[in-house]
This record gives structure tokens, C-alpha cells and sequence, in this order.
């Protein structure tokens, strides 16, 4: 029971400082240290700090699990689309550091490079079945491969959001205010295939991120 | 004479070594080795690995500013948007190690940030001058804000393609090969704001792609 409070402890101290200073710049001497425990009680609990990183990984990949689903045609699928998208991006902004360096933290820590992949490709096939039942409603016009390439697009803008947003902020990292708008581009991708009652409803959602 | 050479050579062995191994893992002695020069001579040359690294994205900025022209309305207009695409995806694959890790490169690099961002803000001018005129041929239908989200979006898969294919491929780096599904999923984009000859023209491009 201790042990699971302590080791949930050092996961989100841990969270919060790989996000905070990039995880490169966080040992586990510096999380000890901001947890007022000893090198010694943390090494008890982690083997190092690629297990902490495996661990949050772990968690993650349980907080981005969720589906989308379509309720009904038109509006209704709209609004479900964009509340995934938030929850989507939360989740990715809540363990941004994961993202800061993907290549790097892909290449040193090899284990997660096939969980990262199967997170993409069930995403990926998500937005295909979303756009198919969208097809199916007659909310969505698009053809397979257009299908397809969107679906790339849609994860590649997803992914790399709060970078760009980052880099073009002129800022460290990106702040949750970035996040509305990473949505907007996201359905800006899916928008010019839409029609009817969905692409109105989705033009009215988005009038808060451009007024 | 001789001095620009050899200030050549380091440059060329550098961006060969930074693409290759990425750039954190480049020391200037690994440089000089490479080249069987003796590390002062380097010293001669390059006060330190940030005068390289800034020296190598100067020319990488000479090399991408090139700009899009449109010389015509439909299939015209799409000829010359995919051959800009490949000039500006081959820039950067040429200058890969820029875009590897760029949230670390452009922390640890400050002064790095207003020129990449004034790269960016370029292209993205571009973009959106590039849709407008299309617009006006009657190439494309497109609302200034839709204008203004593709422009985004166009930037974003445009910066991050690299890289995602690297993650996606289970490689340490994209290839060569990736470049042209980068610039098809680029004007997957612009497709679905394309109308007559231009829209069937562009699904002609395509096709070598999707096959």
C-alpha cells in the first residue's frame, strides 16, 4: 500500500519534471532530490530511469486507449469528433515529453518504439473507421485513398502539434492553450470532405478559433 | 584559397556525419578525425561545433529559399506545386540533422530560432499567395481561413514528414524513398480545395504514388 503511494509519487514528480526540463536533463538523482528521498529508497523502487520512462509510457499509452465513436450523422458525429480530438491532445500534452524528442527517445530507448507504432496505427485505423462511418451517414464524401492519406495527415498533425507550436511560439514548450487550436487544425483536415449538416456544424465549432 | 576549401570540406564531412549519427553525437574531434585533420587545424577554421552547425543552416536557409511560381492555371499549376515540393522535401532531407531533434536543437541553439521561424513564416507567406492564386484562376475554391488552416497544416506535415516516417518506418532515419509520399501527402492537403482540370491533374500525379 506505501510502496504503491511512493511509487505513484515518483512517477508524477517524474512526469512533471521530464515535461518541465526535457526528460535528458532530468536524472533520477535530480527526482530524488525533488521528492526529499533518498537515491537509495528510489532505486528500491525503480531499477533506473528508463524504467520510469517505460512505466509513464505504460500509463499513457492507458490515457490516449479511448475511441472515438460516432453517435449519429451530421452534428451529433461532429461533436463527438472534436471531444476526442481535445481528449486526444490532452493526453498528448499531459505526457509531452514523451513527444519533445521522439527520435531520440525512440532511438536510446528501443522498447518503446514498437508500443509508440501500435498507438499510431490504432489511431490511425480509428480515423479510417471514423471516416468511413461518416461516409456511411452521408456526412463525409472521400474516397479510400483519400481516406487514407487523410488519416496519415490527421496523425502526423496530431503528433507533432505542440512541436510546431513550440518552435513557432519562440517558447521552451507548448502551453495548453495550444490545444484548441491543434484541434482546429486537425478538423481543418477533415473539413473540405465533409458536407451537409456536418460541415456546417463543424464551421460553427470552430468560429472560436479563428475570431 | 586553400582555406575555403578546406573550410568546404569540414562543412560537407560535418552535415554528412550530423545526418548520419545526428548531430548531439558529433563531436568536432570526431570531425577532425574523419577528415585526418589534427583538431587544432579545425580550431583554425571553426571556432566551435555551434560556428558549423550555424554555418551549415545558413546554407540550408540559401538552399530552401527557393520560391513557388505558378505559371499558369489546372495542370500547369499542379506541375509546378509537386516539382516545388520535392525541391523543398529534398532541402530538408539534405539538411536532416536540422529537423532530427529540432525542440533540443533550437534550446540548446538560440540563435537558430528567428532564422528557422523566418523560414516558416516564409513558406507559410507562400502557401497562402500559392492558394490565392490558384483561387483566382479558378483553380481552387477556398476561403481565406481555410486558406490560412492549410497553410498550417502544410508547414506542419511539411516539417515533421521526416520525421514521422523515421518513427513509423522503425528506422533511425527516413529515406530517400520517403520524400515522394511526403510531397503526395503534402498535396493530399491542397486536393480537396482543387477543382476541374487542376483536381484531375493532380489525382494524374498521384496515382504513381497510391499504386
Amino acid at each position: 500500500m506505501r510502496t504503491q503511494r511512493t511509487r505513484n509519487r515518483v512517477l508524477a514528480e517524474s512526469l512533471r519534471l521530464f515535461n518541465e526540463r526535457g526528460e535528458t536533463h532530468v536524472t533520477t538523482g535530480v527526482i530524488a532530490e525533488a521528492l526529499d528521498m533518498s537515491p537509495g529508497n528510489l532505486y528500491y523502487h525503480f531499477r533506473n530511469k528508463d524504467q520510469i520512462i517505460e512505466e509513464l509510457f505504460a500509463l499513457f499509452e492507458a490515457r490516449i486507449a479511448v475511441e472515438p465513436r460516432v453517435s449519429g450523422g451530421g452534428a451529433a458525429a461532429m461533436e463527438d469528433l472534436w471531444l476526442y480530438l481535445h481528449l486526444m491532445l490532452e493526453g498528448i500534452w499531459e505526457f509531452r515529453f514523451l513527444y519533445r524528442n521522439l527520435d531520440d527517445l525512440l532511438a536510446r530507448n528501443r522498447r518503446l518504439r514498437e508500443p509508440f507504432n501500435r498507438i499510431i496505427d490504432r489511431k490511425q485505423e480509428s480515423v479510417i473507421a471514423l471516416c468511413e462511418e461518416l461516409v456511411r451517414v452521408r456526412a463525409m464524401r472521400a474516397q479510400p485513398e483519400e481516406i487514407r492519406a487523410l488519416a496519415r495527415n490527421v496523425l502526423v498533425v496530431a503528433t507533432y502539434w505542440l512541436n510546431f507550436q513550440a518552435v513557432r511560439g519562440r517558447r521552451e514548450a507548448a502551453g495548453v492553450e495550444d490545444l484548441g487550436l491543434g484541434a482546429y487544425q486537425v478538423m481543418a483536415l477533415v473539413a473540405p470532405y465533409l458536407q451537409g449538416e456536418a460541415r456546417e456544424h463543424l464551421d460553427h465549432l470552430s468560429k472560436n478559433y479563428i475570431d
